[in-house]
């Protein structure tokens, strides 16, 4: 009789070892060989769910992108939902400073991977789309672009990851968020305690 | 007798192969093997060079960050030192496009290994230095400190430069240059022809 599995759950458990072996090592130790004897299945077990290497990094990333968006539903009610949505990819915790990691280890392979740097570009059309959304519901002031704006304010936060994530006693946390509201600030939005109700 | 081989020569050579397979196949296409078979070299005369791929990596960066480096003092003429300095790393044409894709391909190795960390920390003290000597040079509003701005100018640079990367057709280099100029004339420079002299 054949055992029966929850595949879901399995698929789960493998994406949760992907992620602990990423973040402590580099996603170059994420290997089929190493998700198996991470979770104790076999590597063909394994192999049934993900194709291969690639297929790891793109759940990797794709967990990256999820657990940012979910900390931004959470976080929108301080400060603003453009803020929520930009803070929540800045390095400024343990959290998501193996985030940025990954994502690093992400980009270094998406340029020569076409399927990853589709996944890249997808996600970051999210990303713009939603910044531009609040922005536009937060009151940016007439004459500016929201998608142009949008995209500006999320270079400023992917540059800020860079020196972060290799010199964080220079780009410390304070820092960070101090340059983000600075931009904020001089689009008319952040720096009011009730921006949002403008 | 021992023949006489002119080492900074071949050093040279074998760093032109790296670069060409580099930023044509990705970092991971950079063997010492692959290096081997495009100088037409043996592996052992190559290893002679260099020590394994940790240390092809990093010369290929060197590459990058001397080529960003030569161009912005060539053309410091054009809107100021600031703005050349931050432009040379723009990836507005095909040459800056391919050191882009290279220095992904580094960052993604360098968040596992301390020293091209430590290589791409040490690029970017002396990026932000430049760019702050620049901006005190050319008249950064009282009440601004120039390496803050430096750091927030260096850190929508290489924001610009993933959007660009990885959707080039929505991050043109018009659109990337726009949004660079816009934040230099918020700090006060760039949009006025005779900035430099003031």
């Amino acid at each position: 009789m054949p055992r029966i599995v929850d595949h879901e759950e399995r698929r789960a458990e493998v994406a949760a070892a992907v992620w602990r072996i990423v973040s402590r090592d580099g996603l170059e130790a994420a290997t089929v060989r190493r998700v198996a004897a991470e979770t104790g299945m076999s590597t063909s077990v394994v192999s049934h769910y993900f194709a291969g290497k690639d297929d790891l990094l793109r759940l990797a990333f794709r967990i990256v992108v999820d657990r940012g968006r979910e900390r931004a539903s959470a976080d929108s009610a301080d400060g603003g939902r453009a803020r929520a949505l930009l803070v929540t990819a800045l390095p400024i915790d343990a959290e998501r400073r193996a985030e940025a990691r990954v994502w690093f280890a992400f980009l270094g392979l998406a340029v020569s991977r076409p399927d990853l740097a589709r996944d890249q570009r997808r996600a970051y059309t999210a990303w713009r789309r939603a910044v531009a959304a609040a922005l536009r519901a937060e009151g940016l002031p007439q004459g500016r672009d929201a998608q142009t704006e949008a995209a500006g304010l999320i270079a400023l936060v992917d540059g800020l990851t860079v020196q972060a994530t290799f010199a964080p006693d220079r780009m410390t946390s304070a820092r960070q968020l101090a340059l983000l509201d600075e931009r904020l600030a001089e689009l008319g939005l952040g720096e009011r305690p009730d921006a949002k109700n403008d």
